[in-house]
């Protein structure tokens, strides 16, 4: 039986960037076997404009049907005077809820042809590929209580709760150790221990798990340290893992080290290999329909959708080799020109990679 | 009356380079009439183990009895082992409640002398001058109900609250205007409120207060998207005002920038002008005692400590010239030497600022 894919455009550059990926999958469904069925759907303020919710029943069942999802991104400006509730950021973070895709794959790698982009010196980036290993449907995103309440004294006080759970941090914690298994062997977890009784039992849970990976090098850090050490010296990470709002701040930042956020993919999963695949990036409303958004990161996202959903690691590393190839060839969007590179638009972008598998 | 200074050393290099601190003092007390009397006391493990508890009665005494605290650094392996309450950082984070030091300035400047330790390229942070303001004394890091529960199921949950009042988020901002005001005149508040309910008051406030202020241009940015900023174009941001958690993420990050935490400073003050000064940089165990630490930043937290607790603007200036003509001398420590520059320890460091003022 045929896997289905499940296409969410989004918002913003999110249309054409996702075109692009979409020309990816369908090159590999007439040229490479990729035996799969794509649909589209609604999700974010595109959603909202249709249903008048970011994320309607509709889109749910069809992403309940399907293998793996392909997102471009949500959000602009048009939407940010909406009820929190109806704003597109919910759509994402409940169709995160909703699905457990609890294990959120953050891959930070430098291209070599992209050196110049990153802000660092070259030596301390060059050959960059650290991978964070972020919690997502968890912490203190989905904690309650939360709100606003209003104190004896007649002011008003926001708050949220900071949670995790054991069974929420084994989870985390074994893709973890999976992931550094295949990977250099390194795990770093990073918590603020020092500070918050969560990171306790985080840490607790961490080196608990470690007896069933001697293979796996684990070590503890904090946050704020972290911060540092991306910035410092980033080369010394092999992969990371840490919870949703650090791993939101940490990412972010590791991102940044390559200069390329344009570039840079990842993977949301559940217990069983499903999941969603969506550029690190934003919706970019600045840019959207003027055929400047870099779609490489979608397309790497395809890949990874491919290894880790589909379970077709061959044509994974055929899609990176092509976007690899592209980039020798010295084609470039906005986001990454430079001197003696070729300036392209994100279709021509898309079509140099079709023509490069 | 003579202004009384509590001098907390600390553990790890606290003691050295607060000795160095302390020379400038003397001299400036000697030779440039400064009126002030000092006083030695003890915190974290220094303080554990000479009285049980790393914050023990009697320095809080002290401290309420001074107009500044000089504090070099808490910490150590020595102490991990110990129960939460009696570790060192307990000490730290509880004479800042205990003192009510809300107003935690974070400069990240980067000496003209040192652009080459920055793991940045020259062009990105060449004259980079950042005022981090965070608040420091509520928040996640002491929001209650905090601790571990067992759920139904047998398993344990950790739990932490994250809280803001009003009151708390319009004294930190002010604290960010008017040190604002006082420099380029713009501020960005960081938070999350694309998430956090807590981060919605938080944006509220700051926006409220902007009517006061109308000679400071506020802006507003997640802070997942202001970590990548400062990595990527940190020279964008004049002054920063953000919560307990995400400042000491992000101020980390942003010392990390300049490539020299050895020369950082920071102040925590309370409503009254009362504050505490220390470097940004921990007690680094592994080089205590070897007069390798780099006392500069003690050396530029008592220049904050002048001008902002004692009213000596123009000591402040000289301290912080003494430091400029020792690095054009080309004076290192280990932690910024390079090739050119004249290697020298914690103690001829600090003998070459008071020989320079
Ligand atoms: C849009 C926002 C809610 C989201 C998050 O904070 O998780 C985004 O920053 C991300 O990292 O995917
Ligand atoms: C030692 C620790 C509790 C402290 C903090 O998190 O505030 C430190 O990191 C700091 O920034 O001063």
């Amino acid at each position: 039986m045929s896997r289905k894919i499940l296409v969410l455009p989004g918002d913003g550059i999110g249309q054409e960037i996702v075109a692009e990926a979409v020309k990816v999958l369908n090159r590999l469904r007439e040229g490479f076997g990729l035996d799969a069925e794509l649909e589209q759907g609604l999700i974010g303020g595109a959603a909202y404009d249709a249903h008048g919710e970011p994320l309607p029943g509709v889109t749910l069942e069809q992403a309940r049907g399907s293998d793996a999802i392909l997102l471009g991104a949500v959000g602009g400006p048009r939407y940010d005077t909406l009820e929190r509730h109806l704003r597109p950021e919910r759509g994402l973070l409940g169709i995160r809820a909703a699905l457990e895709l609890f294990g959120n794959l953050r891959p930070a790698i430098l291209y070599p042809q992209l050196a110049a982009s990153s802000a660092l010196k070259p030596d301390v980036v060059a050959g960059l590929d650290i991978m964070i290993v972020r919690e997502l449907t968890g912490g203190i995103y989905f904690g309650e209580p939360r709100g606003e309440r209003v104190l004896e004294n007649g002011e008003r006080q926001g708050f949220n709760t900071l949670v995790y759970r054991e069974s929420e941090i084994e989870r985390i914690g074994r893709l973890a150790f999976d992931t550094a298994r295949k990977r250099g062997g390194r795990l770093c977890s990073v918590d603020k221990a020092n500070v918050l009784e969560v990171s306790e039992l985080w840490r607790e849970v961490m080196d608990r798990l470690a007896a069933d990976y001697p293979d796996v090098e684990l070590s503890h850090m904090y946050v704020d340290n972290a911060a540092m050490q991306l910035v410092r010296a980033p080369k010394q990470f092999d992969v990371m893992v840490t919870g949703n709002l650090f791993g939101d701040i940490l990412s972010d930042c590791a991102a940044m080290l390559t200069g390329s956020i344009g570039m840079l993919p990842s993977a949301s999963l559940d217990s069983q290999g499903c999941g969603m695949y969506e550029p690190v990036h934003g919706s970019a409303p600045d840019i959207a329909g003027q055929d400047k958004a870099n779609p490489l990161a979608t397309i790497l996202s395809v890949a990874m959708l491919l290894r880790y959903s589909l379970g077709e690691g061959a044509l994974a590393d055929r899609v990176e080799a092509a976007v690899g190839r592209v980039l020798d060839d010295g084609l470039r969007t906005p986001d990454i020109h430079s001197e003696d590179t070729r300036l392209v638009g994100t279709a021509a972008m898309g079509d140099a990679v079709v023509a490069r598998l």
